[in-house]
């Protein structure tokens, strides 16, 4: 099982701390994605520089290629890849909706083919489960349907009753398959309800019902308008019992993880440091950069002057925009770590202001900031 | 100006020190190619780690992007790159030779076009040094024609005439234009002759008139037999000045390092354990391994279980190929960590035994691990 503490608040932010088998995680915190089993262009000793201590790998990705039997037989995820610290696998709903062809949703379950090789897979609540206890993660995500944002509501309302329903068989596969791998795992629910308030709700009061030791808030982030997301932030945490961690699935900037905090979310994980990274895009306290920019061709300054992360200390703009433009894998290791040490940081220093009770502070800090900043 | 110290000898083996203004570089010493200013999929720390001393650098790959004028107004290589020991810079010869594009050459120099726009470009004995001059490194290559391993005689003898009148061009160039970013550098002169040893003899006589700090061995491992290589390798270090360091350019496996150091060779490049780790080949003491296979898919060893770089001590040979066969990043970095880290305990491995006296013994353990051992 997981302990959670609740160590302060501020607003209805909330500083935190998990303890799990592979080591202690503090909240608020922003766990980098890990699909395969590795957070492209980086290393273990990286994530560790940058201060990261929890990965995020996808079930979906994981069961395709090299497969879950094969990680199980190697020892689940911390003995298969070199991360050692705690991870988190989704229920590969998520991407079964999003990535896999030729799908097909019925009350059992979803059949599709594989975007690697066209070959047919099923996923249910208990195969999601027989693959997260293979995969030995410390966190394992209940199976859920999420809607696309453009779904009419009957259609999100029946997503949304389906992820009850797959939540409790997704609870009682998990307590029948014995872990796996030495540890402990906890199982997270999905609460589910597009941008449907009282679906929200309703989902939230049948999933708490269940007593999980945590629940995520999914479905947002998946192309509604900000102002729509935040309406639904400003309601869900509430809904969550205050004991247990909140996990804001697949968020998003750093403004979007202020704000999530500020509304009491304590967990958040994104692809948009690592893949926008890869892209040339790097987040600085003074707002973006990207690399390939002209500006950037001869400026000796490091990408962000107030970083103190392997790549600030190391590269200039100049070198790093030569890199990227010369398609050197070096652009992207150094954008990665830069952008991951940024989030981290992020996240340091608002649980450092909620510790203090000055979260508010901080957050009109970042807003006054975001206002003044330009991409360059 | 370079020092050089032969320290000991083994047999015709040399064990020495460089001392450059960027720190001392013991020999024998292989130095990683990192063509447009970085070696790729690695960052300076991962070099330092694997102990690595000197870094190659291309000057055609450089002239053409970033260009010349701007490293030079970023401080040179050691201002504008992060490595921030030793460099050496090609001459440009052997890329225009090898990847530029409709080059016409005459007795001035070489007019082509740039593989990465088609542009146009011209490189001479004036303008190669004037580069290198802005690029900064340790140490410079004269200016070289490098002619195909099936060039006739007529043709290598000619090449070979002119590599000796270029080379005067080349050091009066260096000598007339001052360094520019406040350390000295040390220009090597090449000799060519292809698999001829009488043009071979030729041209380290004249090269050896214009009393350079360094020569180095060009023309080899273009396409010639191994035998050819050797045959050479035993003829033309004799020929060359004992107190001066002696450089074989873009040699080669770890196998021909070892002739070579046997030879009375100090210096290699090569993008051998680079380029094939990108590829999924890895160098180890048990021979190569090529990580794609399916015997590897569920094996726990690390790469090499007698290495001690941070890949080996990190990964297994099944998460390897995973990431490999996944397309991730991660593959070529830690390949290209562990494959740099075996060329640079086998350099660091000869120079020990060399200063023990006892090289022979090194090669001929060497030769029977060799024999033994498969690819897999």
């Amino acid at each position: 099982m997981l302990s959670f503490q609740v160590e302060a608040t501020s607003g209805r932010a909330r500083a935190g701390r998990m303890e799990t088998a592979h080591g202690p995680v503090e909240t608020p915190v922003f766990m980098p994605v890990g699909t395969a089993g590795a957070v492209k262009a980086v290393t273990p000793r990286d994530l560790q520089d940058v201060g990261a201590t929890i990965i995020l790998a996808n079930t979906y990705h994981l069961m395709l290629r090299p497969g879950d039997a094969l990680v199980a037989e190697r020892g689940g995820l911390h003995g298969f890849t070199p991360w050692h610290g705690p991870f988190l696998t989704d229920s590969g709903g998520y991407q079964v909706f999003s990535l896999a062809a030729l799908r097909t949703l019925d009350e059992d379950g979803v059949a599709f083919r594989s975007h690697l090789d066209g070959s047919p897979y099923r996923l249910t609540p208990e195969r999601s489960m027989e693959i997260q206890r293979n995969l030995g993660a410390n966190i394992v995500m209940a199976f859920d349907e999420c809607p696309p944002s453009d779904a009419p509501r009957e259609a999100v309302a029946e997503a949304t009753a389906r992820t009850t329903r797959w939540a409790a068989r997704s609870r009682d596969a998990f307590d029948r398959l014995p872990a796996r791998h030495g540890h402990a795992q906890a199982l997270f629910g999905i609460v589910q309800g597009g941008v449907h308030l009282d679906l929200r709700e309703r989902s939230a009061a049948e999933l708490t019902a269940l007593d999980l030791p945590g629940y995520a808030i999914g479905g947002l982030s998946v192309g509604e308008s900000k102002q729509n997301m935040l309406r639904v932030l400003d309601h869900v945490p509430a809904l969550l019992p205050e004991a247990r961690p909140r996990y804001l699935m697949g968020v998003g900037t750093p403004e979007d993880l202020v704000e999530g905090v500020a509304r009491g979310v304590d967990m958040f994980d994104c692809v948009m440091p690592t893949r926008n990274a890869r892209n040339g895009q790097l987040f600085t306290r003074a707002g973006r950069l990207s690399i390939r920019n002209a500006v950037h061709r001869d400026d000796p300054r490091p990408p962000d002057p107030e970083c103190g992360c392997y790549t600030c200390r190391t590269v200039s703009r100049a070198y790093l925009r030569h890199l990227h433009l010369a398609g050197e894998m070096g652009a992207a290791i150094y954008a990665t770590i830069h952008n991951l040490a940024h989030y981290v940081d992020t996240m340091r220093a608002m649980r450092q202001s909620i510790l203090l009770g000055r979260f508010e502070e901080f957050r009109q800090e970042m807003r006054s900031r975001a206002a003044g900043e330009g991409e360059s």
